[in-house]
């Protein structure tokens, strides 16, 4: 038994940790009132079923003609890959303390808390129904037109009430020195994002052969390797904002009206970048993805025009809120008020506001190419591309979506609307710019 | 009484904490071992005496036939202005820590560390003898000849090995988080530096009448102002590297063979800028104070020429250093290696050193500008200035600061070599840019 092991079982002696499973669940809720209120007190009809693998998380809908809830419990020791260090369980600790911040700042846009529980590092949320996640969803052919709208607001209220903009100093400090605390999941997004798809190793995976030479010329671009590791030192050392670290499709609920962003167990102060490129990026995948399911010709045109619409409207619609906020809610202490008096000064605020979003703009864009190339060619890739059965159709479609990425991480200061960035991506889908086909082998 | 003073008292209580007195220091400093061996058995030799006003901290040097000490404790509850909120007697504490990790990355250049008392927030080091601070050093017309070399090399080592290109990620999280709480030394930093210059209030004091053109201007001037706010959030929330934080002429103790930098009390994790600017911006401002002073024709001109070499060596020596320690003793995780192999990432790593190395240099002469200012026209000015008797001749040393000041901050981004700011300085000083004149009045 290594000195890990025996620290673990240490500490689950010493806090009383116990796993949960279905049968206990339901007593441990029935002591909560807030919870009875939502099921009813007939605890006969409530309905225990476990969702996910069970690794490394539990996580169990509860059910009942009244109403429903989730139980979400972090389990110690898991390990994401065999070769990475355990998580620790704490980690529901800054989950929950990122999702009460999110509900704060955006408080539709995230689901509401009914329960924490330190020493079982289990939260207790209300259950989104009839919600499914943005990746089912897409891959069901669905549209939902409050999206775009809605993952804005959350992106710019929690973006903006967690940055200096709009929070005091001394509060943004404490919160910056908690979350720096939440290290493993850091650690895990800056190998598998910033380090394994460039290098020669082990973890990262892609389609082979068909994306062997692709893959090769990636590692031989040397332009793009310094900038990713120029984004990668921007990921570590800016704390611009509370990031929920870990946005892609399979984080979103959604319905045709409603959105609710899930599971921030990644949370870290960073550059607000992170976020806005990580859905960016997962959107633009999807887009590429859906050349290879099953054929139906209508609806994914269709799906196809809209998934570039909803791109379009996140940036825009995330920054006009930003800066409406900025100018109607400042709470932070950066750009104090007092130095941009008189209308010169409004003048010059603006200007730095215009400045301010172009700097988040390029940022965006980047780690939406660092996001789209971690997907692709990584430890961890989008089920939106595995999930392609015709290997051929699905290089095809991941050659695509790393030529974007290529273009997006390297030229995004040359970048100025993001219909630029649509329309290059709708180009790469009908081929032509030649990007779904292999790279020619050099001599 | 007020609660927090309630809670200063209980706190003394809880904790046993005395203030020193040179009467008791002795009986103190008897049962260190470490101490009797620098100071001899013989205790009847020892000499005490206190440096320094008593506020914020009392210092006492203590000196024996063979050797000394220097003990330094933080009082509670005292203000370095009466209208700002008591600092708390931990930065002690921070500073300790501050000096530890100086110490470990540049050995020789801070003094060494004998003795850290928790509970009395009393630091014992070595006595530097037989040094003077830069600053007296600066007054008396002396040079000296190590100076430029060895603040270089502080300033390298100290920068490097405390950013993600010397130090290990999980490490550099902990101690950011570690120094985000030394929070009142920042806050202070932020008021007197970013703010109080620049708009209407009570604290900010300046040569006046003379000057109160030249301050209008400035506070009427919007470009400067958004660039002093861009700045301020790069200051707050931009952790590159451990900061000295106050890096000015006081906090540097010279010979003409030694150079030591004491005193980081306001040690926070910031732009490398901030440093090495507060550095440039000193000398440039003692550089335009010479000719402030009983004039001594010879002398003050080969100060002068050497007060611009110092300049112009200091940063050429910190760029050269600091990517030699890149190549050398990258111990970090950015810019990783192996993203980095063969001849072709050689010559993209050293385009990443030179990239980094320019943001850096623009920093620092934006951030030498706000320090210029803020010892200009701000609540602690420059002793270099306020020495100057002829208060007509100190007005025009100090609009020569301003007007170099204002283009540092407005136009580092212009600026290619540190040598244009060492001759657009001689321009200035020698009054070729009209700058020591007064400003006229708007009409």
């Amino acid at each position: 038994m290594s000195v890990n092991q025996e620290n673990e079982l240490a500490r689950d002696v010493r806090t009383g940790f116990q796993e949960m499973t279905a049968s206990r669940l339901v007593a441990y809720l029935a002591a909560m009132p807030e919870v009875v209120e939502r099921l009813g007190s007939r605890r006969g009809l409530w309905k225990v079923r476990e969702v996910g693998s069970g690794e490394p998380n539990r996580v169990f809908l509860v059910e009942s003609p009244k109403g429903g809830v989730c139980a979400k419990q972090a389990l110690p020791g898991t390990r994401l890959a065999d070769y990475d260090a355990p998580l620790p369980p704490e980690r529901a600790a800054f989950e929950e303390a990122a999702l009460t911040l999110e509900g704060r700042f955006a408080p539709r846009r995230v689901p509401e808390i009914i329960h924490y529980d330190f020493e079982q590092f289990l939260i207790v949320t209300e259950r989104l129904h009839p919600h499914v996640t943005l990746r089912e969803g897409l891959a069901a052919g669905r549209r939902f037109p409050a999206l775009a709208e809605q993952i804005a607001e959350f992106l710019a209220r929690t973006l903006f009430f967690s940055s200096d903009l709009g929070m005091p100093g001394p509060e943004k400090r404490e919160r910056v020195a908690y979350f720096c605390a939440n290290l493993e999941p850091c650690l895990l997004r800056e190998k598998e994002t910033f380090s394994e798809p460039y290098t020669e190793n082990e973890h990262a995976h892609w389609t082979s052969p068909q994306l062997d030479e692709t893959v090769a010329q990636i590692r031989r671009d040397e332009d793009l390797k310094r900038a990713i590791a120029t984004l990668e030192l921007k990921f570590r050392a800016e704390p611009q904002a509370l990031l929920h670290g870990n946005l892609h499709t399979g984080s979103i609920m959604v319905t045709e009206h409603d959105t609710r962003v899930i599971d921030p167990a990644f949370a870290t102060f960073g550059p607000m970048g992170v976020d806005v490129g990580e859905l960016v990026g997962g959107l633009l995948l999807a887009y590429f993805a859906l050349d290879g399911r099953a054929p139906s010709k209508d609806t994914d045109d269709a799906q196809a025009a809209w998934l570039l619409e909803v791109i379009e409207q996140v940036w825009t619609g995330f920054a006009e809120r930003f800066v409406r906020l900025w100018r109607e809610e400042q709470t932070g202490d950066a750009f104090p008020r007092a130095l941009f008096e008189g209308p010169d000064g409004r003048d010059s605020l603006a200007r730095a506001q215009t400045d301010y979003l172009r700097h988040v703009f390029v940022d965006s864009l980047r780690f939406a190419g660092s996001a789209m190339i971690r997907l692709t060619v990584g430890r961890s890739r989008a089920p939106e591309l595995l999930d392609i059965a015709d290997v051929e159709q699905r290089a095809r479609c991941e050659r695509r979506v790393l030529f974007l990425a290529r273009e997006l991480i390297k030229d995004a200061h040359h970048v100025s609307e993001i219909t630029e960035v649509t329309s290059v991506a709708r180009q790469v889908r009908e081929d032509r710019l030649g990007a779904g086909d292999p790279e020619p082998s050099p001599e």
